[in-house]
């Protein structure tokens, strides 16, 4: 699938939703999200997307449109009967701190993950933060790719250990933060933890640490990258679900890498395509839900990225 | 003062105190610290210190010794009738949290900083976190020195607005927290509150982060230094003097640098001294107490800068 200029196409499994956000800057009802949508506009900047999950009647035809305008492949996107997946949440002043008021599962309650044939031999996997039987499932379906790339929560890590634990297994990338790094260890320490899940699967685990940026752990060491300080952030809500596609996105569009084998190369591409995850979620809570990733090019992410690694330069 | 290599001596002024500390791993009690006290030790590391602060009859002459041992000048340490500064302190399981169970200020209570007559040419002086009337009056004894560092806190910002603006006018650089910087400038945003407080006299601002390192805000722009993931931190206290203290003995071993006017090598050496002041703090919470700032080594903070600088390397 690789095309001359080592660009490959990544697969997307996640939801597909409505968030009501309260803001401290309003209130912003029937805001489309979820991790699928926001991961599958972050990857569209730099390769080619297909997108696995499931819609309602309510749905909105604009944003398929504008997934489809961005190169994503909507056919494994479901349109089932009832109501699309909602969330509502409210963040406090600092954007910090949020609370759920609802979740309504609605059609995503039965969601099934159906890979169409074409896309069975998808080289780079993202395995949205979904029931951990049905990302095993999606990976059941998939010819062996290169990379899987894998998201879950506490939710999962308490109600579903051993199916956690049997798609760990099969994961190369766990992207968690760091609450949920402790609670699937059982190790507060961040650097034990780190190892302790390493040996469940993962030869790579990120861990996201909000604003204070993201740590990175392999087999050649401990890689940081600092949040950017923004001076405005607007909705961090998918800033998570952006970084992940903003991450296999530059993955898949660098395949000339073999990610199959422990190298330089490998830690190399893994750390950069941390930067372009890091700036890709910056450069999204910098609008109201998907308004930012929808439109962004790659110059946007590459002059974030120089940004941030201006933040650790030490002039010479 | 400059010796031949550019070395310059520092001159600290402070608190030397006893904590009793309640650590996951055990109670601690009447363990030396106080702010001079780890910045005084982790600045010896790199250069000639002479430190002012007030002790009480029960201090022990053996710290006294170890600080002259490794060439700190304790002429200014008055040691005055009655007891010491005394603090308690209870860290919770994580050693991220902590509450104040006891504060007896003893003979801190009266400090009036005494500046000996050969110490007041110090090129470079760290106020730390006393009353900002004492820390203006030790800048009216000093003979306009090159770069003044100063610490303070909440109290102060809250209780002594003036006094403290008063001392900002005259620092340049300020180290403070994030939740220090938000209440400082009243801006929750932190890089809008770093343009705030710089307009107020620091030409440099320091925000530390705890374990997730430090941000740096000068003209030139925003340096971020990770915090080191350590497997065993032992004990937090003093971490941030111990930063403070590494961060002006750097500075003080390299005064071949101009400080009083904006240039490219002065960032440079600002943020070199970021990276040694993270180090020192780093080798400094892996003992009890001062512990392991009282035998730190030039080559136990270099190979730790070595192990910081990794964190944000990508490998070519």
């Amino acid at each position: 699938m690789t095309s001359p200029k080592g660009r490959a196409p990544v697969l997307i499994v996640g939801s597909m939703a409505f968030d009501d956000l309260e803001l401290p800057t309003g209130v912003f009802k029937d805001t489309v999200g979820g991790s699928a949508t926001y991961a599958s506009f972050a990857a569209s900047t730099f390769t080619e997307v297909r997108v696995v999950a499931v819609v309602g009647d309510d749905f909105p035809a604009a944003t398929l449109s504008s997934l489809e305008s961005r190169g994503v492949q909507i056919n494994g996107i479901e349109r089932a009967s009832g109501k699309t997946f909602r969330w509502a949440g409210r963040y406090d002043k600092d954007l910090v701190g949020r609370v759920t008021l609802d979740t309504q599962l609605n059609v995503f309650a039965d969601f099934q993950p159906k890979i169409p044939e074409a896309h069975k031999d998808s080289p780079i996997v993202l395995l949205g933060n979904i029931h951990p039987a049905l990302q095993s499932q999606v990976l059941d379906s998939v010819r062996a790719p290169d990379l899987c790339v894998a998201d879950t929560m506490n939710f999962w890590i308490q109600g579903e250990p051993k199916k956690l634990e049997a798609m760990l297994a099969r994961a190369h990338v766990l992207i968690i933060n760091d609450e949920e790094a402790r609670e699937l260890s059982g190790i507060h320490n961040i650097r034990k933890a780190a190892s302790d899940i390493r040996k469940r699967g993962p030869h790579t685990l990120i861990i996201k640490r909000g604003e204070h940026g993201a740590l990175l752990f392999d087999d050649t060491g401990i890689f940081a990258v600092p949040g950017y300080p923004l001076e405005d952030v607007v909705d961090p809500t998918g800033a998570g679900d952006s970084f992940a596609g903003g991450f296999v996105g530059y993955l898949a569009a660098h395949v000339e890498t073999d990610f199959k084998k422990p190298s330089v190369a490998r830690a190399r591409l893994l750390r950069t395509a941390m930067l372009y995850g890091t700036a890709t979620a910056s450069r999204s809570v910098e609008g109201v839900g998907t308004s930012k990733v929808e439109t962004l090019a790659t110059s946007d992410v590459d002059a974030r990225v120089t940004q941030i690694r201006a933040l650790f330069e030490v002039p010479r």
